[in-house]
Parts: C-alpha cells; sequence; structure tokens
C-alpha cells in the first residue's frame, strides 16, 4: 500500500495550450494557491532541493509536491517522507507536461487548501521549455556537474525561468572549470530578469536566499 | 568564417520512422559506414568523452562527427579542434533526431570514405530513446553526478542501448552515495546484453575498454 497516489495523465486534448495555462492559472489565483514549475535535466537534484527546501518552510506554509515521472515512484516516496502531501504523476511516456496534464494532477490532488505546491516536471531541458504548464512561475535547476556551457545550448530553458538555481556547489573542488561569473553572465544574458541562486541541496548552502525567494513570491501572490 | 557546415534539418516526411531507419542502416551498410548514435543528458560529457576517443583512434580509422543541437556550435568548434570532420546539426527546437533528419546530416556531410560516423544526439534521456535514426548501434553516458537511480526513472533510454558508458568516475569521491553495483545491475535488469564501461573522459580511466569495444564493433561490422 502506497502512501501517495499515482495518477496516469492523458495528452490534453485542447489545441491552444498557452488558452488553456491561463484558464488554470486563474483558477489556481481563485484558490490561493501559488504553483512552482521546477524543471531541470535528469540527476541536477531536484528531489533533493525539494526535501531540504520542504523542511525549511513545512511549518510556515501548507505545501504539495506533484512529482512527475515517465515511470516510477521513487521521487513520490521520498517526499512523502518529509510529512508534506504528494502525488506521482505518470506521463505515459510523454516528456513534458502541458496545462491539461498539470490540471489532471491539480484536481486529482485537491490543492485547494494549499499554499505553495511544487510540480516537479519531467528531467528534460527541451520540451518542458516548450509548454506552459499554467504555473504561476517557473524555476529550474543547472547543476555545477552539467557544466557552464547549458545556457548556450538549451536558451529556450533558460529564458523563461523566474529563478534558476545553480546546484551541487558542494562540487566546485572537482569541477574546476565551471566558471560561476561565466554561468551567470549568460543566463542573464537571455533573461536579464531571471534571479539567480548558487545552492548546495547537500549542504544547504543558498538556501536561506532561495527560502526567502518562495516566502516573498508566495506572500506577493496571496496579496495581490 | 567557421571550419564545420551548419545545417537546419527539417522534420521527417516519413510516417513509419522505423522503416526508414532500417533503409538508412543499409545504405550505410552499402558504404561501409558504421553509425554510432551517442545519447546522453545534457552535461554528462558527449563532446569530451569524443574529444578523448577520437585521441585514441584517429590514426586506426577514418571518423566524422555529427554534432546535433537545438542551437549552437560549441560542440563542432570543439571537435573540429581535434583535427577530424565534423558537421553542426541544427534540429530547429526539435528534441530529437528521427532515421530522416539523420539522413540528411549524412548526406551534407558525405560520409562515404568513413570507417566510423559519430551522431552526438541532443542532449535528453526521454525523447531521443523513442526514435530509431538508423544507426548501427545505440551508446548513451550516464555521468556519475545524475545518480545511480537513472536506469529506473529512464528505463526505455537503457533498454535501448548497446553500450553505457557510465562517466566522470574520478568524481565519485564527492558523489559517495552514488554505487557503481548498483548502477550496473539496474542497467543489466532492463537490457541483460548491454555493455556497460566506467570511465572518465577527464582522467581517461576505462578508455582501453571503450577503444576496444569501438575496433571490435567497426571490424566485425565491416567483415559481417
Amino acid at each position: 500500500m502506497k502512501d501517495f497516489k499515482v495518477i496516469e495523465v492523458k495528452r490534453s486534448i485542447f489545441e491552444d495550450n498557452d488558452a488553456d495555462a491561463n484558464r488554470l492559472r486563474e483558477e489556481l489565483k481563485a484558490d490561493g494557491t501559488f504553483l512552482l514549475n521546477l524543471m531541470s535535466s535528469p540527476g541536477a537534484g531536484k528531489t533533493t532541493t525539494l526535501k531540504r527546501t520542504i523542511s525549511m518552510l513545512k511549518d510556515e506554509m501548507k505545501i504539495g509536491i506533484m512529482e512527475a515521472d515517465i515511470d516510477s515512484d521513487v521521487d513520490a516516496q521520498a517526499i512523502i517522507e518529509t510529512g508534506v502531501r504528494a502525488i506521482q504523476i505518470h506521463t505515459g511516456g510523454m516528456c513534458h507536461l502541458d496545462a491539461d496534464m498539470t490540471r489532471q494532477g491539480i484536481h486529482e490532488f485537491g490543492t485547494k487548501d494549499l499554499d505553495f505546491v511544487v510540480l516537479e516536471n519531467v528531467g528534460n531541458l527541451v520540451c518542458p521549455a516548450e509548454f506552459d504548464t499554467g504555473s504561476t512561475k517557473n524555476a529550474m535547476i543547472l547543476s555545477v556537474p552539467e557544466g557552464d556551457d547549458k545556457p548556450l545550448k538549451y536558451p529556450l530553458m533558460f529564458s523563461i525561468c523566474d529563478v534558476v538555481l545553480i546546484n551541487k556547489c558542494d562540487t566546485l573542488c572537482v569541477f574546476d572549470d565551471f566558471s560561476k561569473e561565466a554561468v551567470k553572465e549568460r543566463i542573464l544574458n537571455l533573461n536579464p530578469n531571471a534571479k539567480v541562486i548558487f545552492v548546495s541541496a547537500k549542504t544547504g548552502e543558498g538556501f536561506d536566499e532561495w527560502a526567502d525567494w518562495i516566502r516573498t513570491e508566495v506572500r506577493n501572490y496571496k496579496n495581490s
């Protein structure tokens, strides 16, 4: 018996995903639920980042996590152990989530009483960038081992994110060709409004700044 | 003036990619050109691996590299510096290559005189696994920082690869929760015939075994 629901979402029937995403944003606003769409490559540390984020914020706000994956439940299981609600979404082989798939997850999950919901998107720097999920804000994680040239190679992803976490900064000692200055400059060239935060989900470095970003965004959203 | 050609490939007009991939394989066989489709997440080390592979094999066989990317030329530039022929393929936002896109690249590149051609696919563990490119063999790189659970989360990719390189083994000192035994067992559970090789493109660890795999495969292909 699992402690979380697993749902299989279907491809959207809507032709116009952008319009549908805007509808979902309005529905979420009416409930006062802030939805963060979290994207990254496979293995950049989305789940570990979420676990530490939850431990810092779960006494201040009601949090829920929607874990999307092609086919496995390992992430939802890890999240459930932190004590917050979670749901596992299976995309049936699809490489991204669109707004209607996100809505199917939201409805099954039941998010009306939640303040802050994170949608952990499929690990992929390409396709998720092309589909507005209806989230309030977009976040991404780039990890140091992936290299500081990734904004050059996946420009759309970096262009659409409100906040970029540079994770695994504790490993800069072995990835000594990674330049924090270069990666930040490349991100800001694509997206001058992006907030770039250097973190380590393993050591906690940078998480005060990240938690403050979430607190401010959620508070402003509720008051707007 | 660039030292390599950049081509923009178009989405296939063929309904049946599998049949088209088989046709391309026959065309390549007639020329005696072995095509390796190399896949991985962004930042797993495809280009660095190729550079070291080229330096070990370029005096034994005629090598060409086809670099596919959404939109940048940084990888082709790095390959050209090794002294082998390279071409940059832009997928126009597409997250994978199919057989017809690969054929467009092959024809523009001109591979009839080459023994060993590597197609560096778009960095993505999802979509490229679903499209047969017409390659002779499939290879993938998983890097240690991505974690040993990736075969559980991206099973199709691991299922279709003839050889899996586990790269960045020089960083196991900082990624001490990565188990070489566990990752190998998970890969072999999905794909009992996969060859798993532990390497470091930075230090050269494991590259003798990898170069031998290529030598044997190319020789057997030419003689078959």
